[in-house]
């Protein structure tokens, strides 16, 4: 809590905007597990995974619609 | 039902936001299975598993949705 | 179809709302598997299933999208 | 495609609403497997299994936002 | 690239425009597997498990809501 | 973040924004395992699996919302 890590959804570039889209994905499984080391041992699990990496992908598409949105789809660029 | 645990979608910052997304997401689990004994038995289940760590930060990314819209996305921040 | 369980997208509070979309996703099984027996003999299967959780606490967060929409997200409260 | 069997995404109430969302994920099975004894064989299936109905649920949730947002939420009710 | 497919998510009617998510779904798999032999192969891995029918039809359903919003749910019909 | 690979989502053609959508589902990917080599490896795993292909629609399916509203369905066409 103490930990500020998201200040703002609005980004200048689109591509700024999928790489906030997965800071969010990853602060989801880091609320859920808060141990880095753990985290750190579950990543060839996932990371050498079809599945898995798939999954990851929904995630940051989920919330690239969120971050999109708040950007107005960047569209006055 | 008598515990009142949601007053509002409205948060100060998005961050604060993000972890409302996360109240919600569990909330979802413990209205489905209210025995907080049986929770604790299955965290471990969970919380050392890639693929139920990305489950979980899907249903928080889906819940962020709807907290980022009720705030108009903070953008006036 | 006689039945009528569903009046209404409108609550007076977002936890009623929340409620409502518990009410939804389980509906939502119920028109598929109708038969209660059937139903309370699947309870534990999930109820005891971290994966099968969170897959419930998805179904509500997806259908609370619909209930927060459809109530402007209580943003006059 | 001789046979119509989706006029219209308005229904006069949610309840019906919801009805037409169970007709719309059904619809999205069968167009993928139009043959209906095969269907049927299937049906124990799912129908007896936590993960599926919980799936099948999700994807009821789904459409219903579609058919929801297509009927404006049914709020001048 | 060559291929033109998709011209318009406008449709004249909501069960063509149910057909067009379908499209959009099958296009998806043969962009990621463009193998036409391969994906014949697999029909009947997924057209005869209960299972990959209801993700076919979700994949349906998120497709279906894009068309639908394209068209604002078709209202003026 | 020195490569620069998503400028707009705006596309002129439904189908570019289809393919758009494509790009960022396999960014999506390539962000959480950015080694080529192991990419490679997993090609078969996913490209010949019905259930591997349709989670792979899917997530073009979230990706493809966003960018079709993001160019306000080009219904300007």
């Amino acid at each position: 809590m103490a930990d500020v890590w998201l200040q703002s959804l609005i980004t200048a570039t689109p591509q700024e905007g999928f790489e906030l889209a997965i800071t969010l994905s990853r602060r989801g499984v880091k609320y859920t597990q808060p141990d880095t080391e753990v985290l750190h041992k579950l990543r060839p699990e996932y990371a050498n995974s079809a599945d898995a990496l798939t999954a990851a992908s929904q995630v940051i598409a989920i919330n690239f619609q969120t971050v999109a949105a708040a950007n107005d789809y960047w569209r006055k660029k």
